[in-house]
């Protein structure tokens, strides 16, 4: 499938300026989530990423993505959440939007030493948030396999602010 | 798969006297979506439910399970959510909570008049979400064909503010 052609561009959103690039008509296509799963599969297959334990989902748009890809891998599912979503001891991390900042958590027990993790999320733009959830996987001591994104914004040049390890993305702008 | 054996009891969350059914260790098990999934699809199945066009994910937990459930059944997965997430134009529905009210959201354009769908959402307490989510789907013309949650409390009769459609859940408390 070709993604690009059915992600929709929505120009000024969410502000005056921004091309926002909508994946629900790409959701609600009949074979879009299983495309977009098995061409992940494939891009991790063909540089050897195997023997995953745990999708971490970034919340929320990263939940759509990290499920069906962990059921289909056969592994856990993870979520990253908003503050004061998940019930039990987390830890957090907070970085730096444009303007302010935003906070981030995941379950202390969600994620044993030595695991293997692959962070899933819809879009990286600038990487704040991606950079974020790899701290966090730090602190629960798992070991960052890899990046997945359906939308890579190149001219924002996100990957720079990553952990060295593989980021695959489907649909670069 | 027992899920509410893998389902765990978080007291006084988000307040104190709730007692929080936190479905985060059966998501990190690694067959815990995927046992999920078919049970959906063979309650599903029991009662006659197919030919569906859509699956409906209510912000955030119905997407970790609507998303997988779409990709397993070959049909769209629509998300509904918290207002000013959506990039193009929605339909809008607000309704009341214990204080104050919430609103939730569908794009106008998601789902063609007719379409047969499914509302999925982790719990079902008071019923006042899935109630709501109805409500939207009924402005799209589209024909809400049952509701699926992992979890129901069934002391709080949720069912009772649902339209009279085929109501599955997998883990009563």
């Amino acid at each position: 499938m070709d993604f690009k052609s059915v992600i929709r561009d929505i120009p000024d959103f969410p502000q005056a300026g921004i091309i926002f690039r909508d994946i629900t008509p790409l959701l609600a296509h009949s074979q879009g989530l299983s495309s977009i799963i098995k061409a992940f599969q494939a891009k991790f297959a063909e540089i050897s990423i195997d023997n995953i334990d745990y999708i971490i989902g970034i919340e929320s748009r990263g939940f759509i993505l990290g499920a069906p890809l962990a059921m289909a891998l056969g592994c856990g599912f993870v979520p990253v959440r908003k503050p004061k979503k998940l019930p039990s001891a987390v830890f957090r991390v907070e970085y730096a939007l444009e303007y302010g900042t935003d906070t981030l958590e995941i379950h202390q027990d969600a994620i044993a030493a030595g695991k293997r993790v692959i962070i899933i999320d819809d879009v990286i733009a600038t990487g704040g948030t991606a950079a974020a959830t790899a701290k966090l996987v730090e602190q629960t001591g798992a070991e960052l396999v890899a990046y997945g994104f359906l939308i890579e914004l190149d001219f924002l040049n996100g990957r720079k602010s990553l952990p060295n390890v593989p980021i695959i993305s489907l649909a670069s702008y």
